[in-house]
């Protein structure tokens, strides 16, 4: 045989990067919805709880406001992002400088993950925790190394600390999926702990809910990065803001952390509409306290409900609520049993759990729950 | 001295990874907006002719299906984006499987870059052209291969590609700054001597405008996915689909390449408002060809405007002119001159052109720009 012709390189596959190699693709298929209707329930029956989304929706000035601009759907939006940064420097009393924004708390996950770790980089999380903190680590090729309890001990996170000196720690509270908290004054002596090449990130998504169940689980992110250079605060707007569908979170850090991450944010990465929700749901502080106080009152529902069937709970300082099972309960069965009412939950057993998740919804919600959910038991 | 106490290792400034070292922060001030106002400018006087919108906004339709949807702003976005890209894999004749939607189709340049490319990889583009690629080549710290010319020379892209076997190579077509663009058989030409370990990234934001003035000019994404396993042709809703605010653009490319770029997808990476827009936005045909037979109808008025005052201009096959000065004239200082007026158009000092870029406006924007500019001859 002769030289090989040229046009059969092409069917050398492209390689990419060798990180990838290791990545699981999240193989998102129909949307849910779409399964539940497969079973024959009817799209009027299906109840989400599945998300921790506001079951009250969002604030109705944010809406009027985006239906007033929804003109500028063609217009980019102010990539300074001016009148975003002022009211959540008012709201946190922290210089704008200190801030930045993600399309959801989750971008600025991405963004610490590529600024502070790499290849072989040890990332330091709890067992059960958010699962983007580790999907991220395997984009940039890091490592995650997890505590062993359900709850987050500071103490293993402390000797884990000692042992891999990781790149990023993160702490969840109130943690997802899970929904315990961390009380503030612990959370303090920790940090003290911790060396200033380490970054700390308190991810505060649900933190609404917990400082108003209970102040000392409030966690103050400028008192926070006023003491600490190496800690980044996240919160969102997906939860108490009713905003999830709008993707914007944000990060509280000292400046030297928030223009280090600067460098790697894409411009325009909030939409003009985002903006303009963001900013009026931030004012509409109302909205924001009734979702709170409702949650509280349906939250105590669950529990009641939970006690009365023998149902172990963890305590919640959230808008979801974590049910455990003894065998022979089995969550994923349990899960699917509700979806094929139209009960969409989330089932926990991929995060090594015999437990659902349950968002807090409104009182028709959860009516519709605790009905289809005794038949189970 | 004894031992220095712990807390003052406080005082390291934290470091971040050394790609980061390299890339300069872009730093957003004001909105230009209000940057105008201080020149005593009303806000009624203001015209932006800077960053390529459609000037005739958006599809009315879309318009009306976003307020109707305002509600689920508090629920996640469908992450499949299945009707999404339905419609997408319907106007391109390709599979659901060949479709990745990114925030913009800035994102999907971000995620291949971070893909295929990292420290020391090549990335070559032309010498003047969209300023992300080089942006997203530095975050990965990759380097950044140039051709001389303003045009693109294929030649000139082919003798680089032989000496320094770069990992991506970026042809915008029709380019941004210039507004030129490349025949699609000479394109088809140099695609064929490309090996299949060089990713090829067609950017076609401006592609159906081109497509609409000469046909010759047209590329055809799913042709050449089928017959380019190293390609990615990308596309956008924000320039003649009117939704720059609304972050929605797209690559089409063989499952293989798409496959990895969703590893390094995050969920939800667009807003629940940005589908809805999107979906609506491509059915409406009408909208999307009446504002580019409106924009080839005002893109004549500024051809006959430089004509007559003799200023130099870049045939263009998109929604805005490149107008090119000899000195005396000085883009930097025309442009400032404009902004004074509240006309705010792209100086391109920044690529080294003494040059600025007009979005082609509506009727009365345009008789605006003419009417200040002749005053600055």
């Amino acid at each position: 045989m002769g030289a090989m012709p040229v046009h059969t390189a092409k069917r050398i596959k492209m390689r990419f990067d060798s990180r990838l190699d290791k990545i699981k693709i999240y193989e998102a298929g129909k949307p849910i919805e779409l399964v539940v209707r497969e079973y024959g329930v009817s799209s009027d029956k299906i109840v989400k709880l599945a998300s921790n989304e506001n079951p009250y929706g969002c604030s109705p000035k944010a809406k009027k406001a985006v239906c007033d601009i929804v003109s500028n759907m063609a217009i980019y939006p102010d990539d300074s992002m001016y009148r975003l940064k002022q009211k959540l420097a008012g709201r946190f009393g922290v210089d704008e400088s200190e801030l930045i924004i993600g399309s959801g708390s989750d971008q600025v996950i991405e963004l610490l993950m590529h600024a502070k770790a790499s290849t072989g980089s040890k990332i330091l999380i709890n067992s059960v925790t958010f699962a983007m903190y580790e999907i991220y680590a395997a984009h940039v090729g890091a490592e995650v190394v997890r505590t062993a309890t359900l709850h987050h001990d500071l103490d293993q996170f402390y000797d884990l600390y000692k042992v891999y000196n990781p790149s990023i720690i993160f702490i969840c509270t109130p943690n997802n999926p899970t929904g315990d908290a961390i009380e503030s004054q612990k959370l303090l002596e920790f940090l003290h702990k911790i060396d200033s090449e380490t970054l700390v990130v308190i991810d505060g998504a649900y933190m609404e809910y917990a400082a108003a169940k209970d102040e000392r689980y409030a966690v103050d992110a400028a008192q926070l990065i006023a003491e600490f250079d190496n800690l980044i605060y996240l919160g969102t707007l997906s939860k108490a803001y009713g905003l999830g569908g709008m993707r914007v979170g944000y990060g509280v850090a000292q400046s030297e952390i928030v223009t280090a991450l600067y460098k790697l944010r894409a411009p325009f990465n909030i939409t003009t509409l985002s903006l303009e929700a963001a900013i009026v749901a931030l004012e509409d502080v109302e909205f924001v306290d009734q979702s709170i106080a409702l949650n509280a009152e349906q939250m105590s529902r669950y529990e009641s409900f939970a006690d009365r069937h023998n149902i172990e709970y963890i305590y919640s300082y959230t808008n979801f609520i974590t049910l455990l099972f003894q065998e022979p309960l089995n969550s994923s069965d349990i899960a699917l049993s509700l979806l094929k009412e139209g009960m969409i939950v989330r089932d926990l057993s991929g995060y090594g759990l015999n437990a659902i998740r349950v968002t807090i919804g409104t009182s028709s919600d959860n009516d519709r729950f605790f009905d289809l959910f005794k038949r189970l038991l």
